[in-house]
């Protein structure tokens, strides 16, 4: 598959109908998953708030995990040795032990596993990564599924202002700096991990409130400023007092912050339409640069170095 | 109080002996806080793991908020708003509500609050706002305290290496992406935060492993690399196989990563130590920049411009 097919196969995933099986009784989630994949968790733990949710990015797990704790591997291949290595401990602990991968190691050591499916790129497969996931959950239903693939298409069709945006960065060397606004923080590290991946280029995010604490105080004063893009990315959900932090932010800091909207009503359709732009501002960026969106091979370079050590 | 003394008083804080009451049972701790004093919550969050710990950044809180919560409200001032309103609701759901700042309003709806010492930049008060939490739960001890100032003593005689630092980046004018290493990733965010406020300059951080997934792999090509550095934060904690990957990404990235390691062998020695070494580093680049490291003015403003939109 063309990786543009890969980005633009984000609709398609969304009517992924597989949902993880809670038990009807537990006393917190701890998600397990890095990159990528681990997008997928860090989200799920943004906009679900009904228990206490855990977000690991590591090897080890926390010692409350028991019985009463939902563990959720996430890892497209299934064999991300730091996920594979916090499951390992978590089954060993009595929690109930739920993961999504497309094969692999967890695939082997997960009974409850939902299987989605293989040939893409882990950052492409946001959509079947998250599903199960929301759906498990009951945080999606058809309704809003119908709206986000509707707006995905009109993005979609209208690609070429987030192609101009990808250019102005290119000819700019602009280093992306990505806002994002509650409750869509997530988002915003996306972005900057999709340019890291898609584009190679270094990019960083923060997000609102918590920024105007410490990044928005050096905007003034800061060598180098001419040399990043601020983007704000905001949505239906955005409280007006976070709206009025992003305009005031602008005006004190004198600063260009081009603002991204969510499209729809519902959380998923501004969650995964913001996310759709970000993928394709840096793929765009990447096809300026002359460079493949899809190659990471310093990834396995690591890996394999890291296997070496263990021999 | 001189600036520098401020930094300097991370010593004499360290035996500030207040701690929260913790009550003997509860199901989960909810921590709130922004910026500098956010950062003491992000700490304990990242080192207390028999229950689970939510950290809260914004004006929200979860819904899972009960009787069985522990509610710790973190502010210097005590009138931080986005921690003030948080409070205020978790005040309505019958949790355990604590609370650490110098007074303010926060100091006036929690009946069991630590009051600290006032006078100081919120981020210089990073000993007092901590230590009541690592007290209350009992990750501190007398030992690793009197380990901690010995070695923060030894580093302050010795602060012509971080002035060294300091001037490197200020000839260069280079952007400092700061990684951090488990248990200490919040250091890393730390380091970022005090480049911030006290230097007025850009600053990124992120941390191993999951550094790995994104921000290395555009590090041989994207542009711009040359006006950036790159420091890691170890630790006698930090695990071989976080150590492995510090020296592999170096070696793959080409990179040359400025590892600074914390000092001692107890947790809280290796805390403090890397946070002093960050204070100073960001203290000296302001005083190379002729840059005042106290003056946040620009915070203020803000605050002023959102409370002329609520009269």
């Amino acid at each position: 598959m063309d990786y543009m097919e890969e980005i633009r196969s984000l609709k398609s995933q969304l009517n992924f109908k597989e949902a993880l099986e809670i038990p009807k009784s537990f006393r917190n989630v701890v998600l397990a998953g890095m990159g990528g994949s681990g997008v997928a968790g860090r989200i799920f733990q943004e906009i679900y708030d009904k228990k206490p949710v855990t977000f690991i990015d590591s090897y080890e797990i926390p010692s409350f995990v028991d019985s009463g704790t939902v563990f959720i591997a996430i890892s497209y291949s299934g064999n991300t040795e730091e996920t594979v290595s916090a499951t390992e401990k978590a089954l060993k602990k009595g929690a109930t032990i739920l993961g999504v991968s497309s094969g692999g190691r967890l695939s082997e050591i997960i009974p409850n596993l939902i299987l989605v499916p293989k040939g893409l790129q882990p950052r492409s497969a946001i959509g079947y990564l998250t599903l199960p996931l929301l759906r498990g959950f009951g945080l999606s239903n058809e309704e809003d599924i119908t709206e986000s693939v509707k707006h995905i298409e009109g993005i979609d069709s209208s690609a070429s202002e987030f192609e101009k945006i990808a250019n102005q960065l290119n000819s700019t060397k602009s280093i992306p700096v990505v806002f994002g606004t509650p409750p869509f923080r997530t988002v915003a590290y996306r972005w900057k991990t999709q340019f890291n991946e898609n584009s190679k280029i270094l990019a960083y995010s923060n997000y609102f409130p918590e920024l105007n604490h410490n990044d928005t105080i050096p905007l003034r004063d800061t060598y180098r400023r001419e040399e990043f893009s601020f983007f704000a990315l905001t949505s239906h959900q955005t409280s007006e007092r976070i709206r009025q932090r992003v305009r005031i932010t602008s005006k004190l800091c004198g600063l260009d912050i081009k603002e991204i909207s969510g499209e729809g009503n519902s959380v998923l359709s501004n969650l995964f339409t913001l996310i759709f732009k970000g993928d394709l501002i840096s793929y765009y960026l990447a096809k300026y640069r002359g460079i493949d969106p899809r190659e990471v091979s310093i990834i396995e370079a690591l890996k394999s170095e890291l296997s070496d050590i263990d021999k």
